[in-house]
């Protein structure tokens, strides 16, 4: 393997989300090309992520454990935390410290947006979603398991 | 503090260096802007760094415990990778694994580059330095303790 390459030409990832029905299919229009893993990243994270018109980077979460960062690269994605929504720029940034304001992106315009995503792989980490009937814990393997509210398994 | 801001208007660091002489001075010409702090991030750290022609990134070296990850935001700094070299452009990415290869960036040319550097911060994390007289080992306060390779303290 080369020692740098461009961002651009790693392979995307072959399953687009890992969250169940109906949650998967809102996250069409999102491809994400793993970076860390390439070089044998361990502790972190790190993903080229394209947006199309109308796509969103996530639901609406906050992980427990888990810090995240984004560097916008192109386009004007929209950032909603918490309650605030801002209008991002090619070389804004923001981070999500663990267990603070739920987070994500979206693609609000008719241009492709590209950001840079960083997130730690801390232990034990859970993910809330504040606005949807769902929540994730990591098990002992690093998948991420997904159940109801009531604690109730996807299938 | 406005939920994301461009990566460039963040404050740069008070103290260039925290290298010993006669290595802090080789790191004139490089500018570290500290961004993952700003959001109150813990895990991993984030740098927005500028090396005008004929700056460092650092000494090459490679840490024992942090993974680290770069993009080229500017510019086409050299990549030295152990034994190899590369130079980059807009939109490239490496990573370096903890306890690999030896590594740093040199800007050789006669424009500024602008790179974006991840880190993480795991414990016990220490740094060496294969051609230069240096160790580095993280103290429990998380601050960085330099020694001479026969292991007295730089002062």
């Amino acid at each position: 393997m080369p020692i740098a390459f461009p961002a651009d030409t790693a392979p995307a990832r072959t399953k687009p989300s890992n969250y169940p029905e109906p949650f998967a299919s809102r996250m069409a229009g999102r491809v994400k090309r793993p970076l860390g893993d390439l070089f044998g990243l361990k502790n972190f994270g790190v993903n080229l992520t394209r947006l199309e018109p109308g796509a969103v980077s996530a639901l609406h979460h906050v992980h427990s454990r888990q810090d995240e960062f984004i560097y916008v690269i192109e386009g004007r994605p929209t950032l909603v935390v918490g309650a605030e929504e801002m209008q991002l720029a090619p070389g804004m940034v923001a981070g999500f410290p663990s267990g603070r304001a739920p987070h994500h992106l979206e693609n609000r315009t008719a241009d492709d947006c590209v950001v840079l995503e960083i997130g730690d792989r801390s232990p034990d980490d859970a993910v809330s979603y504040p606005t949807e009937d769902i929540q994730a814990v990591m098990d002992d393997d690093r998948k991420w398991r997904f159940a109801h509210k009531d604690g109730s398994l996807y299938r």
